[in-house]
């Protein structure tokens, strides 16, 4: 069993376990979802992600010792704590960002990165390394939680098509808040291209660890 | 559908066809397999290397312009000729050394590669980089056709036993010929790890561009 460190706060179960049905729909697999304490707006910026890695730490110990998780996945992006939980812990820590850039130099050498942050996250800018082609995010987001709002899907396809348009041979999300409101199925009718979701990403690897 | 090109010449269907029958009874994924001519040992060093190039070259533009495939994978862990494919053709080129060290790099930082012969492949231990914990193979081995003679798997399982021992987190095979004789499932009841078969490998990097 997968267990899957969601770092936004919500009581919100649909949006909870949205990562779970998702990979349950998608790749027949069985997880288990938790959420750490007190971050209602995720990570964004340096200030949450270093609030959030001594939160991110305690629940995978506790999700290995309590809920018996053969591997843990921290879906988010930016990585956050995962080389600290793998001396923590003795099963397969799964990062979303890693295994999405993985994933996307598995097919492409010109990856355009599609985010929410100003900036690509430095950790998926240094996997893809040469292969990095291009970085942008949709107006008006700048946290996950934007990403529900209305008009935002619209405004993520258009920010997608424009690294197809500029020579892109795949497109990595790099925020997992994307699989929460479903782009990929919807972005991949406007371009031709391998579309890398980070969490079918993590799904991927921890169907090799099975 | 996915392109599988075998860099092993053979008439045998069961051989040849041996990847797509994995692909297809662990993914679900649909795919045609064709080999390259006059090259009955595979590719075990750079001689046998240097005379596959053009043949994978011209059977990976044959596949995309006659048999209409959408992503082609070269099925060998050397991933010859994976780097020239992606100039000749418009559809994603999948590699199985590369789709399996990137794939392990999802799950460890201490990975064992298993391969055929004696040195580990560079392309492997390059992505790997300070995640490359060690490489062996079995006695006795050195092609891939060796891995079909009465007791190879023993070996191989032996082979993968050591590597465990000494404290790897995953073990990637580096010859697609483990794929054929189905090491996975069986060094899996010996070794508590995450085990990186390259056929699943490049199954699971085709189904990220679907």
């Amino acid at each position: 069993m997968l267990g899957i460190i969601r770092v936004l706060t919500t009581e919100d179960e649909a949006i909870l376990q949205e990562h779970s049905r998702l990979i349950k729909a998608e790749f027949q697999l069985d997880s288990l979802t938790r959420c750490i304490p007190e971050q209602r707006n995720g990570i964004y910026n340096e200030e949450t992600m270093k609030a959030a890695v001594p939160k991110i730490k305690a629940l995978a110990k506790k999700m290995v010792k309590y809920d018996g998780v053969t591997a843990v996945a921290i879906s988010c992006a930016a990585d956050p704590a995962v080389t600290s939980c793998r001396e923590l812990v003795n099963v397969p820590v799964i990062g979303a960002g890693e295994a999405g850039a993985y994933a996307a130099l598995m097919v492409s050498r010109k990856v355009g990165v599609l985010g929410i942050t100003r900036e690509v996250p430095p950790n998926i800018s240094s996997i893809l390394g040469d292969a990095f082609l291009s970085y942008t995010y949709p107006d008006s987001v700048s946290t996950t939680v934007d990403l529900l709002k209305t008009g935002a899907m619209e405004k993520a396809v258009a920010a997608g098509r424009k690294l197809a348009d500029i020579g892109a041979t795949c497109i990595l999300f790099a925020c997992t808040g994307y699989s929460t409101i479903g782009l990929r199925n919807v972005l991949q009718k406007h371009v031709k291209l391998p579309v890398i979701d980070l969490v079918r990403a993590q799904a991927v690897a921890y169907s090799l660890t099975e």
